[in-house]
């Protein structure tokens, strides 16, 4: 049994709460947020304690492991004071708000030697880590192309793109992170265009969202990653890999099975509503997957040095819409 | 180059006439219709010579074989002519009103020693032939269930009704030669009920538009059919055939591949608006069939051997529906 | 809260306990089973209190609710005497081992006034129930043909199949229930053939693991179920209505979302492997309901007479298998 | 009935006989070829004239439109010619080699004043008309991303590659034209990248085989189009157009409906094996509308102007993949 406390009890901190008190492997000592009242209300669901004072966290010697749900700006403070304290750390995404403050984070991590898994939750949905296994097993032959499509379902609030870094950066980010555990290749090169099409305020806010980005990997193989900040049938993932010898997709999801047939139509049940409810399952999996990593002592998967690299990727394609221009990677 | 005449130019003939004309291994000599101008019609689109009179199509040397899609009542007659004849024979299905006169017909062709097929089109349906080859090759195992789906567009007028020999023997005696030819097997049980659920019109005609019929196979195993004269979604066929090894399924099929999300639901385009735009090309094949089976000298098939055995299962499982029990089959 | 406590910690008593612990309307007292180690077992992972002796749990006045999920043989005295000691009660299907034990202890139970809902969870899978809300808005009009397939995934053992009163009363019964739901109506005829083509212990224990089911509603509408107790491609469970508008369908569902490509073929994920992954969440739903029933005051559904109604259409059912004709029903 | 003559009988120049000969608004006067032998042997198929030398087709009063499917390098001569003669035109894309002489020849069509349709069949797909109608009825509102892909069957000889003009000009101009037709917008700028993936030779004759492309339109849309020159599943042809209200997809068809179920995979009919096979259809409807458009005297669409347009786009891509930079269009 790991005894883990959870820092930041919003929306994503409090799911990970929930699944850290049901696995079998881990206890939940504690749920941690500056507004304590916030940390009550999860407490209370999970019977864990709660805490206000995140420094109480750190020294607690019986707790183990932290997970940092935090805002992003908060990201590299909570990953070095965990570092320092010898805890194992499980991290959201993204490490920070840019390459640099981020890159600074992981060296420092690296430095003190902890366990560190970065939230890609997505590599931990089944039918996506069942592309990755198809791909992995020679399925496809050697990959040619690759298509992602991350849609909708509605824009966050203008606040929040603000301080989000930009489309790329906050959303396509997970594509990126897919991109290169699904090709175990790295991308050399990357153009992006992209517009405000869903809201002009996202646009005077300097942000897009709606954006097309391809990209050319080591392999050679090409890419193309479309984005969009709404849909209006719900959230609309796929992944699809296509290669010498075959293709692999991971292909929409309904969110469930009435079909109806009238006249000339078959109506069936459409997709999930948002993006939480397509990939809620791959949350628990993910932790599941860095408690059995802590339990085995191997290196937890995603590491911070994938976030990292996502990270810049997207940093260049956000370059590359900005000056119209491809952008080497790396 | 056969030469063939069609006998009966109404619209199945018509049809016929059309794919004889089509096809490279066939000339269409003649068509040929008691009412000349129905004839004339399909001469002027096929370049065939029209022909009123029967009988010249049975004296002409030149012509190799006959396809008969006159109505039901007139089939055992221009059986035994054709095959007096020397004729080829395609005939459309049923052979006859009723098992006895079916039965005389058979027979007085068998001596004549002429070739002949039964139209049983649905066996060269490419999903349905599919079905048969996985089932022959043993994909599904031994058969334990075979469920066939066969239902509208419309019911046929009342008319037409009073003369079918009822549902069972008019639209349900495919799926009977479906249900053979899928297994191999011959039913030793049936057991039906129906009723005029579409139009009461029907029921007062003696008929049911709704059925479904239990078989029992001499293998073991065993069969539903169920079967509507009216689908208010076009036209509705379906084969599955379940062994101990797995499932093969001929599944319905759209008419067009347009998909719509919007809000929670996708709207696909529906099925085929009837049971002809749904197996068109397998009176292709059918024909191909008996041309080939006629260059090669090998029997063709089905033959009027299964049409004989499968207006037998039509007659008992009416009979069941009347009397209210399971009847024996052979 | 309510304060619940669970009887039988077999494994659905342990699906049950567990979905209890973690509903917010209700807290889980006590577990308790005859073998008190199994108790302890399910108590771990619950939090609750391991009770060997059953007396203990019909008289602690703290526990408002009671699960019963014991042997079929038990259902009827524990039901008596929790509606004595005034529990309100969730009992597992079926009620009895026959339908007379089970109608007296049905009045027995209406006679204490206790809220009683019968365990046929099926009607709260999702998409079971929205076929049912679609029927219910008349999306298919007037109910003609029902079909329902129940296959897989593997039979019970022996010991099993010689108390289950045989496939038709243990499997199919949920089915039987499902048509009355759906259809707001009832069957008045009902024929059935089976075999035991699966395995022959199971012909020799009395039984069939194969079987097909062919029921007249009051309304006319015919249905036909067909039920194995083996798939060799998971577990099969399929709904469909069709009626004078057009059909509603709650289809196979897959237990993953990949597609591969490959040559002349599309391979995807196939069926849940078993009856329980496809409908494990409706358990969760059905004690929802049953909450929710209790926390409103209104009587929960479906009812112990809803498990009456459908066992009485299984005895029917079997008795027609054993006769080769058709029964009655009510 | 519109007198036809066809010039080249090439494969595709033979696909147009047949289905001009089978038109019931066309009669098939004659067919043409250089080489009279092939000429002769489209002509015993179709039952029309052979013709060897171009020029009576051109001086034949009787001949009311010509059908072009003669090597593109001949393309604008034809057209000059056929137009100096004043017949109807249907003409197989590309118009020419390069945009100047296509251009030209396009001046010089107009100038004389005859109807003329290029052979841009894919809008003539059923399935793709469906989702040009969905977006036109404004069934997915203001269009946002529009994703094309077109991919396989098999690499053509090098010998085609290198008179071909580039992928983008032979195989991905279908799509832009596609593009422009579904989005009834303009293309502004273009960025494209490809590669030799799948046969290097294809790469030291200055080609790609391999290639994604950006495109934005001017109304702000967003176009990403993949293309490969090789699958190994057959032929892959998608259509997808995304807005503000939802999504048109004319999705991947299977050649046949076949499903098998087993152990934990269903494996389906995959896609048809070549791009003919996918679209044979097409090439028929499109004739259709050719003659209908004769008939009733509306101009016939699509027009030598759309392929002018198309044209450019893919010059215009083909020189962004050589330059690496993005291209504006027009």
């Amino acid at each position: 049994m790991i005894k883990v406390a959870v820092i930041g009890t919003g929306f994503i901190g409090s799911v990970h709460a929930k699944n850290i008190a049901r696995h079998p492997g881990a206890e939940l000592e504690a749920v941690c947020d500056a507004n304590i009242e916030f940390a009550k209300k999860t407490a209370a669901i999970t019977g864990a304690k709660a805490v206000g004072d995140i420094a109480q966290i750190f020294t607690n010697k019986d707790i183990q492991a932290v997970l940092i749900a935090t805002p992003t700006d908060t990201h590299v403070n909570y990953l070095k004071r965990a570092a320092d304290a010898g805890k194992a750390i499980y991290c959201e995404k993204p490490i920070g708000l840019n390459y640099e403050e981020a890159e600074q984070a992981v060296n420092a991590v690296r430095a003190a030697g902890v366990p560190v898994m970065l939230g890609f939750n997505r590599r931990f949905d089944a039918s996506h880590a069942a592309v990755k296994e198809a791909v992995a097993r020679g399925d496809v032959g050697k990959i040619e192309i690759v298509q992602l499509t991350s849609r909708g379902p509605k824009p966050p609030p203008i606040s929040y793109v603000k301080v989000s870094g930009g489309q790329l950066r906050d959303q396509t980010i997970h594509f990126f992170d897919l991109l290169r555990w699904l090709t175990n290749d790295e991308p050399v090169e990357v153009y992006a265009i992209g517009a405000a099409l869903v809201d002009p305020a996202i646009g005077e806010a300097g942000d897009v969202d709606t954006s097309i980005v391809s990209i050319r990997m080591a392999s050679g193989a090409l890419c193309q990653i479309d984005s969009s900040r709404r849909a209006a049938y719900g959230y609309d993932e796929r992944i699809e890999v296509f290669g010498s010898e075959g293709l692999a997709e991971s292909a929409r999801q309904s969110f469930r099975g009435l079909s109806l047939y009238r006249g000339s139509q078959i109506i069936k049940d459409g997709l999930h509503a948002g993006w939480f409810e397509r990939i809620e399952q791959s949350y628990y999996e993910a932790i599941d997957a860095f408690l059995k990593s802590l339990e085995k002592g191997t290196p937890p998967s995603p590491s911070l040095e994938d976030g990292l690299k996502a990270q810049l990727i997207a940093d260049k394609a956000t370059e590359s819409i900005k000056t119209g221009r491809a952008v080497k990677v790396g």
